[in-house]
């Protein structure tokens, strides 16, 4: 590709450096004690913005800590794109497993190791470095831009809803471009067209007033693991299928067309369970790949009660605790779903157990984007000519609140332009982000900039 | 009653003295710290039996704890009665919910405060003084007696076999007087003639060679929890009955006599249940006391695996863990009952799960005195004396290891006549022991010697 930005941004030797100056920053969002760093990642990202040419650089806030937004309005009767991030990173624990300084970030065999790099610092400088590079040559962007650095990724997004609904002139748009998200593998050009959403609850089980000794009461009182093993063996059918009734009603279930599409993918299913040590298990009649991104699930992530410790303790447990997430597909209302999931549970429960269901959040529906989006057939081009092939559209597993957000708060969709990748150790030590992936963000970003405003041929 | 060695017990200022010098020793066998209070706990007891006129006052052992052994082998051709106490004690914490200095021993209400004093340093005591009034007043004992009282009773009993089959000559006896165990209610003159045996596993399941995201996973590979809780939801049959192919098969069923019996006892159901905050459960077509003394059990003392801090993880757990105790009943064996434990848990786990079963102890037999025993019956006539009611006999839910060490060690039966009561909060803050089983116990023992000795009319 010949373009005069694009030569400015291969010309430009000092994005890397720029990049290891934002990853520093020690942004870490749920631990107090890096207060100062947020702050000054926020400073870094205003200066940076007003300097490129960016104005009403400024912090806005809903109760949390505070995001930077920023706008560029100059392109007269053309769309304008809400540029998505988050500043903040995971804690860099355990340190002493890391090869490098979490906050040093260093260049090794082509890639770049500190902790936010691929999570997503990496990422966001890509969109901008290319955002500065057309104002810098050009003067001006082919669209109107809008851009949103929120500091509460790392957190659930805590306040995020609370924010659009504040600020919502800030952040008008008419579609959200994520440089957040990952993409799946890096040997394979895709678009992420959904995600699943989820919610979290903690379950306790009750059956006496206290523990008891198993010889002096056993056998002649109910035991609160007892009833809960029996209680949770009953969410899923002897096939794996989710038991709650009602729990499938509203499921959209996947078209002829998506579960070809799916099929068609290059996966090695063998390699992928070999990595992590697993057989394949779950609904019958879906494979592997629909499983996990248009299936539901009901998940144990904890169970714990009575005696933990070494050794015995001959204790019945008058109390036992669970922790389930659910993960839902579109169509699903979390309230709905988790209504449905407390009603399986006092039902299946014996009536001399008290069943306590708390919502550990409120949820997050799934999210999909329209296939006919204009935006999503813009991304699919701009990635498709940079990698020289048509990128396929996959789904993703995992919950990211933010599109479902900007759905619900702004009414408009977001499709993902991320050029980190899912195996890319983010959230764990040795964080890294693929110079590779750097170098065809910029030129997947231009082209992007080029389509949306009507200039690529 | 009179008795010149009753009156002489009754004429004793001492006795209380003597307990409280007894309990202020800190003999806590568990904790290393407390070594230098476990051997002067020893002197104190060498010196009274020899002080009392008792011969061969020595320490035995078999690689833990010393035991501390004595006899009086002069009524020839008497049987020889193997008297049991321990001297060990549970540790005192937590300390912050003592009303009184656990080894500073205080009497409030009737009743002696102190850690040690119901469990058995008091019920000892009653033993001990009784054998020394009759040596003070008649020069000798209607019977022989050898006296163990050993220091780990409190940590299992560990080294009790061996020690019992490396000094089968200082042990050797007709039958056992445990001066260990405890009452029923102190308001029901009760006889224990059995106890349940038990043996604890640890059972680990593993899905999976790692925890998994629950997004990126979630639906599609297997999860510990579920599997554990399904697996562990296979013990027990709808009804509560044990499900494990052949537990039952070598049951003794109690007979319509005993089960008559146990109908016939005073036992406030409702309010016993009240008390503990539970509702009546288990095996169909038995009673409450059924299920407790002549069923056997599978009960889960603790369960854990997975995320269970506070707040939420989206972790799809690789292992889930679980301790189990089975309680046992006459004629079980717990090396069968445990196999079968095992095969069950591996028979019912899913094939691709790897199921470990890890034996916490060797377990130990239920035990049950011949129902004809004579040490029995005179047990009985002893109590009935005292208390001028037959007593009932009841059997015991839980375990105490000791009687069927000594069957299997030493061939003989073991007759419990302790003075402490279960209700004492033995192994809790505020242990206690009632004065006016004091009392009682220093009269039943006066009485048991002379039916021994057939000195009794």
């Amino acid at each position: 590709m010949t373009d005069p930005v694009l030569d400015h941004l291969r010309a430009d030797g000092g994005i890397l450096a720029r990049l290891k100056a934002y990853a520093s920053l020690p942004s870490v969002s749920t631990d107090p004690a890096y207060a100062e760093g947020m702050a000054s990642t926020r400073a870094l990202l205003k200066a940076r913005l007003a300097n490129i040419g960016f104005t009403r650089v400024d912090e806005i806030e809903a109760g949390g800590h505070p995001a930077v937004v920023a706008e560029w309005m100059g392109a007269e009767g053309a769309p304008t794109y809400l540029v998505y991030g988050h500043y903040d990173v995971q804690p860099p624990d355990p340190l002493e497993l890391w090869h490098s300084a979490p906050f040093e970030p260093e260049v090794r065999d082509g890639r770049l190791y500190g902790r936010g790099v691929s999570d997503d610092k990496g990422p966001v400088s890509i969109a901008l470095e290319v955002l500065a590079a057309f104002l810098a040559v050009e003067g001006r962007l082919p669209v109107n831009v809008r851009i949103l650095l929120e500091g509460e990724e790392e957190i659930g997004s805590r306040t995020l809803a609370r924010m659009c609904e504040r600020h919502r002139d800030r952040l008008a748009a008419d579609a959200v471009i994520s440089a957040d998200g990952a993409r799946w593998r890096a040997d394979l050009p895709t678009v992420n067209v959904g995600t699943r959403g989820n919610a979290g609850y903690e379950v306790t089980l009750r059956t006496a007033g206290k523990d008891l000794h198993s010889g002096r009461y056993g056998g002649a009182v109910p035991n609160a693991l007892a009833e809960m093993a029996r209680l949770l063996a009953t969410l899923h059918d002897a096939d794996g299928r989710i038991a709650v009734a009602g729990f499938h009603d509203d499921v959209r279930e996947a078209s002829a067309e998506e579960r070809a599409a799916f099929a068609a993918l290059p996966f090695d299913e063998a390699a992928w369970l070999a990595g992590i040590g697993a057989e394949a298990h779950g609904e019958p009649g879906f494979t592997t790949l629909e499983r996990l991104w248009v299936r539901p699930t009901v998940e144990l992530n904890g169970l714990w009660g009575g005696y933990t410790g070494p050794g015995g303790k001959t204790v019945i447990p008058c109390e036992a605790h669970a922790k389930i997430t659910t993960r839902l597909v579109p169509n699903q209302d979390p309230a709905r779903t988790g209504a449905l999931l407390e009603a399986h549970l006092r039902a299946h429960a014996p009536p001399f157990a008290e069943v306590t269901v708390v919502d550990q959040d409120r949820g997050s529906a799934a999210y999909e984007v329209p296939p006919d989006h204009p935006l999503l057939a813009a991304v699919e081009r701009a990635i498709g000519e940079t990698y020289g092939t048509r990128p396929a559209r996959v789904k993703v597993g995992a919950t990211l609140p933010l599109a479902a957000i900007f759905k619900q708060a702004l009414g408009v969709d977001t499709v993902t332009m991320s050029f980190s990748t899912a195996d890319e150790d983010f959230h764990a030590p040795n964080e890294f982000f693929r110079l590779a992936a750097l170098e065809e963000g910029l030129e997947a970003w231009t082209r992007l900039l080029r389509i949306l405003g009507g200039q690529a041929t």
